[in-house]
């Protein structure tokens, strides 16, 4: 494994340590808990927002603190969730006197952490309230849209309930945007190449040099199959086949849409992939209100692609639009 | 050469297509040359920032057409320079009534046609002034810092140049603040693991499983030495202690830095680097005014990274420091 790391015991420290120096004063970290980081500035009576997960898709989950974003993480292991003390912590640190919404990717060992960690918090008497995102369509049927994984839609779906927390919605009101927001997501993904594990050095997959995994997973998770490679277009007209149907059941005629990098994709690919994606949803009728291409949702330094999905309602679409502001790139300077 | 292409022919096209897709209207394309990416938003009497080079290090050049940014960019084929024509274009796209500066990395190509570039638009009384960014402190020593190559450092000397131009500096003061700007950056890189060039399916350079190349150059160039792959912490000293003494002779105290990934390195890793250079930079009595961390100047795939190190003077710092927005993860919504 060719990784500029110190040591595998210290791997989430010296994250947390590197990106805790980057933010500048802007977060801080828990002292009962070091997994946890949260913003330092606080709006009184503004329903708080968690997001976490495993660490090793850098830049989530920490990388979503900011304005009008995410007030505090909850960072388990690499590829392992955050137990229910982290969790709990993070709720804490996030209650604002109105609540807090939880924001994660359904996983099995999420939800059960989660759950545990809302449990926890009520003993502090502070209410949390858990949304899984399921957003990866390969990963199960419509008809079973709450089990889905989640993926890049994370972004997408966080964005929206922290936007509603920041204008002052109640908890009740967040969570119905949540749900909202997450039954019109869909996303579908390609695995090229696998990442490496930093704590093993272990792939996560093989596929022969001419070979991709159509509706691979972001931890490397079977697909629906593997397949020859094959040239941007027809890629992307499969792909977007998948989510078609369901896209076009939401009866929305806006979408909002992501093309995320998984690690070592290059960015000149996910604008060439974006070109074509644009051509499909102009010719199927659709307007394009918003694009958003990065490496935002990562696997170590899989190579491979996900293209997201979401038909947005007029509130969610305005949701969307208020500035929110986390490291990245050129930011506002202070938040 | 697993890529995600159309054809070899249209990789240009097809990027700048898919990245004005993405753009949602705030960038249009010549209708001269179809190379030439600018704002719409004009401002009378701005001194124009222009940039570009070379295809392949996406998000650069284009990603930097934004708010308090970059007004046109000049594109090139995969690593190969702007043509003039193409830079004139670009120029005659920036221009808003007061002049026009070209940033660019301090490549024998870049210079050349920019340098005809200029020309060319001074038939047409366009008066241009270029300034070539030479950060890479592996390409030559510090006498012949003018002789340098162009990496990461790009990113700060343009923010700070397109902040003075914002801010109503004239001409004469933009390109005063653009060498000063370029006097005081210093990066080092280090090369992991060779990306590939998608036109020809090549590896810049190879490397054993156990070997880096220290200063490597973000074309593959040769750097210092090639060394066994060493922990986060040796690494990252081994870097600071080449720029460390050019930084030391500038006589500032407060600096700006980039940590920035060539293309697959993970930003986990680079968090890692942060903090290890975090570290050094405070026990040697710095401030860290700001830090960037990303894959925001890449070579297509290629793994390694950079370390640059900016000392600020209060009035780069304040340049630095005016608002500015390009796209990448959540940015402002409207710019």
């Amino acid at each position: 494994m060719k990784k500029i790391l110190n040591s595998k015991e210290t791997i989430i420290d010296d994250l947390i340590a590197g990106f805790i120096a980057a933010e500048n004063g802007r977060v801080a970290q828990s002292d009962q808990n070091s997994r946890v980081l949260y913003r330092n500035k606080k709006i009184a009576n503004k329903v708080g927002i968690v997001s976490g997960g495993g660490s090793g898709h850098e830049p989530l989950f920490l990388g979503l603190l900011g304005e009008n974003l995410v007030d505090a993480v909850a960072i388990g292991n690499i590829f392992a969730a955050p137990t229910p003390g982290t969790v709990c912590e993070a709720i804490k640190q996030a209650d604002q006197g109105a609540g807090v919404v939880c924001l994660f990717g359904n996983y099995a060992g999420d939800v059960l952490n989660f759950d545990m960690g809302v449990d926890l918090a009520a003993m502090e008497d502070i209410l949390a309230i858990n949304i899984p995102i399921s957003d990866d369509v390969a990963s199960a049927p419509k008809e079973l849209k709450a089990e889905r994984r989640g993926i890049a839609g994370d972004l997408f779906v966080i964005k929206e309930v922290a936007a509603a927390a920041a204008k002052g919605y109640s908890l009740e009101e967040c969570v119905r945007i949540g749900k909202e927001a997450n039954e019109k997501i869909f996303s579908i993904g390609v695995g090229i190449a696998s990442g490496t594990n930093p704590m093993n050095g272990k792939k996560n997959f093989d596929l022969a040099e001419d070979e991709i995994e159509f509706g691979l997973g972001i931890h490397g998770e079977p697909g629906i199959e593997k397949m020859k490679i094959v040239g941007a277009e027809e890629l992307t007209n499969r792909m977007y086949d998948v989510v078609k149907q369901e896209v076009e059941e939401t009866g929305e005629k806006e979408v909002i849409i992501c093309i995320n990098g998984l690690g070592s994709t290059t960015c000149l690919e996910l604008y060439i992939v974006n070109n074509e994606v644009n051509k499909r949803l102009i010719s199927e009728g659709y307007t394009i209100h918003d694009t958003l291409i990065g490496s935002v949702c990562t696997t170590q330094e899989m190579a491979g692609f996900s293209i997201t999905i979401q038909a947005v309602t007029s509130e969610l679409k305005e949701l969307y639009d208020l500035d929110a502001y986390s490291s990245c790139y050129f930011h506002k300077e202070d938040y």
